[in-house]
């Protein structure tokens, strides 16, 4: 077996075997396959995908490429929630709390942002004191005492995932369905839960710009989860425009717990209940999704999950108290107001949003920047919504002293349009107790 | 301009500007782009191609990455051969004698054996001296004394293929015909001749296996040619079975001094006068191919060019007549005869010489091992001749004592079958002044 024989074995679209594959991922970790080489080979994929035992015996060898953590110490069902990433996705944290609540233990692993794409890990670290980094005993214990916990990417897990993602993301390979695939589901498998729930963003600026691409990669994944003898519901949620009105770190802590506390907006609200319900669903707590439904939305009215996010927050050493008083901790120097120039109906761009958040100071251009936990955007007026020349439709708030280049990029975040062209907020939901 | 924006361009087929491919070739040799994206970029050329736009520009970028030879102090034409590699393929030691008899001057870079290769640099150091390593007055100084000089592949001459060549060798995109062909012509533009006669092998282990391949791949030839004024003839010729009788490096030059003698294998004589015939035309010394062949068969039979050969070699250094006695010099250890096991017509399989003939001594695995110039193959029968159980097919000479493993070898080198499949040595010629 070598390098050239299975790629050109590939390249003539002869499926590969478990041994070759292993060979290709165990080969790239131990330096024996170069980077240069496993790059092609990314790219062969990239040209003519993987079929559903390779991209099986893929997912497998980067799970394998670490440890597992296999959660037995944990009492009851366990839940993972995992979104391909939105600007101003801050669901987790309300999902989260809301499983929880009825007896669903959240185990997680969340990443850092980058570029216009925030990271949970960032959000939460606007609470001061916040530490992602937990041993997998006091992960254990964290769930098994609030419910709830969120760690970071450590090396330990799917280490073949840091490695090859570096590399795709320098080389042109990023966009490839069964990569993707991989890539979330070998994260996922890692940690032994007992439901999985993916909220794959389709729309301009997510990974999956149409919904048929979002499809193959719901069922690319589900397909993986099977041969682990693991349940996965995927749901595809529209990306077009940002999720909820805050964007930027502790703008979108504040938003999840004053969703929590029944005044966040519609469609966060929506997409979290949504999540959480199908979870229920999955872990055998209701058999109907709009009972399921119905007792969440209880939890939120009656404020009772709420807590269960600060809990969660403290437990982890953060400073929750920073997010209930947030005027207080959370000003920046520049607060720069932007309005409409016409009347008609709003049309917003999430990706250009996530690179003007990125570059107010809530973001990173480049891993080693530094994030400012305040800067970012509020939005009074949503996408879809019509507004009149003068609303007052976002705030941007950073410390950075830049208003012009600030004023120019929000001018390219919205449209004002003549006809209002309403898109759905949830496109499917493929799962074993409900579809849609 | 970022080395992602054009691999994502070129993933969605725009054609890319010679500003995008200079910054990529550019950037490659600075190592501002490193070889992980340079593997990634060459497998997507695998996939899409070049235009033939892009396909100029990226020939022109790597001829700019070195010297040009610019020949000016030689008087008269000048002319360039090259076969894409063969399995005895000794065509340019009698080529070169041949147009030099009738005053065109050759201009040749040369290059050494690997795998199952040989190479034309190996096959000359054999004449014990003889070197490859000429300063560019010295190159020009003996094509104009002798009428022929022939120099190795120098790190000033198109660095920018040396490297890419490498890495793709280890990558598995070798077999992407935009990529040999600017690999090929890289190398003949970097040196002004009059003309250049590309001899493109078709057939198993060639690196083209079918005609339509071939003829792609010698029209994209042509094309670069066309963009730089230079007129490119092209002969796709048989690569099924060995060219001649001898393989191995003092075989070689030894069949090559019979041939010009009037004493070699008719294949190897057809294919040799045809491609210095083709020159001939291409420089106007003569305007009919069979004159062209008659007067060249002239200077065979009447061995006038034969001393050419002789000349050059010693011009160069090297120890010619250890050919002319080659009896005494080039003894090996063992001599293994391999016989006929039925009766039938013979079918040699020219790859898998190739490979034997390397593991007889006479090729490189690896870079770094010695050449043994005795070690080889010589045939005395012919692909598609009938034989007898027990008729002589060929004898194996070498150094290394593992006649039972070369025994093997040999056995997979040949099959006896019932119907003569007779395959025509010369498939088709492509020239301004002929074609076939």
């Amino acid at each position: 077996m070598s390098f050239i024989s299975i790629i050109e074995k590939k390249k003539n679209k002869i499926e590969l075997s478990e041994e070759e594959i292993n060979f290709l991922i165990e080969g790239f970790l131990s330096s024996s396959i170069k980077d240069y080489q496993m790059s092609s080979f990314l790219m062969v994929v990239y040209f003519l995908g993987l079929t559903d035992k390779e991209l099986f015996y893929f997912t497998k060898a980067m799970v394998n490429s670490g440890s597992v953590y296999k959660l037995k110490d944990i009492i009851g069902p366990i839940a993972d929630k995992h979104s391909t990433g939105g600007v101003g996705d801050k669901t987790s944290l309300i999902y989260g709390p809301l499983v929880a609540k009825f007896g669903v233990k959240v185990a997680k692993i969340s990443g850092r942002g980058l570029g216009k794409t925030g990271g949970t890990i960032d959000k939460l670290e606007s609470c001061t004191g916040w530490t992602s980094e937990l041993t997998e005993s006091e992960f254990i214990n964290n769930i098994n005492n609030v419910g709830i916990s969120i760690i970071g990417q450590s090396n330990e897990i799917v280490p073949a995932d840091k490695l090859l993602y570096a590399l795709r993301d320098v080389c042109g390979s990023v966009n490839s369905i069964p990569l993707i695939a991989s890539s979330i589901m070998s994260k996922k498998l890692a940690i032994r839960t007992t439901s999985i729930v993916l909220d794959v963003k389709v729309g301009k600026g997510a990974f999956m710009e149409n919904i048929e691409d979002a499809l193959i990669l719901a069922n690319k994944m589900i397909i993986i989860g099977k041969h682990y003898n693991r349940d996965v519901s995927v749901m595809l949620t529209n990306m077009d425009y940002p999720l909820g009105n805050a964007i930027g770190n502790a703008l979108e802590v504040k938003e999840a717990w004053d969703t929590l506390n029944g005044n966040g907006p519609k469609d966060l609200e929506e997409i979290s209940i949504l999540a959480a319900a199908i979870t229920l669903l999955d872990n055998n707590i209701f058999d109907d999704i709009e009972v399921a439904k119905l007792n969440l939305r209880k939890v939120i009215n009656d404020k009772s999950a709420a807590y269960l996010l600060k809990d969660f927050v403290e437990n982890q050493n953060g400073d929750f108290n920073k997010i209930i008083n947030f005027d207080q901790y959370f000003k920046t120097k520049f607060e720069i107001e932007i309005r409409a120039n016409d009347d008609g109906y709003l049309v917003y761009e999430s990706d250009k949003f996530g690179y003007l958040s990125m570059n107010l100071g809530a973001g990173r251009k480049t891993k080693k920047d530094i994030i400012d936990y305040s800067a970012g955007i509020k939005l009074h007026k949503s996408s879809g919504e019509f507004v009149k020349n003068g609303d007052l439709l976002f705030t941007m708030y950073t410390n950075i002293n830049n208003v012009h280049q600030f004023n120019k990029m929000a001018a390219s975040c919205f449209k004002i349009v003549k006809q209002n062209n309403n898109e759905k907020l949830v496109l499917k939901v493929i799962s074993k107790h409900y579809n849609l």
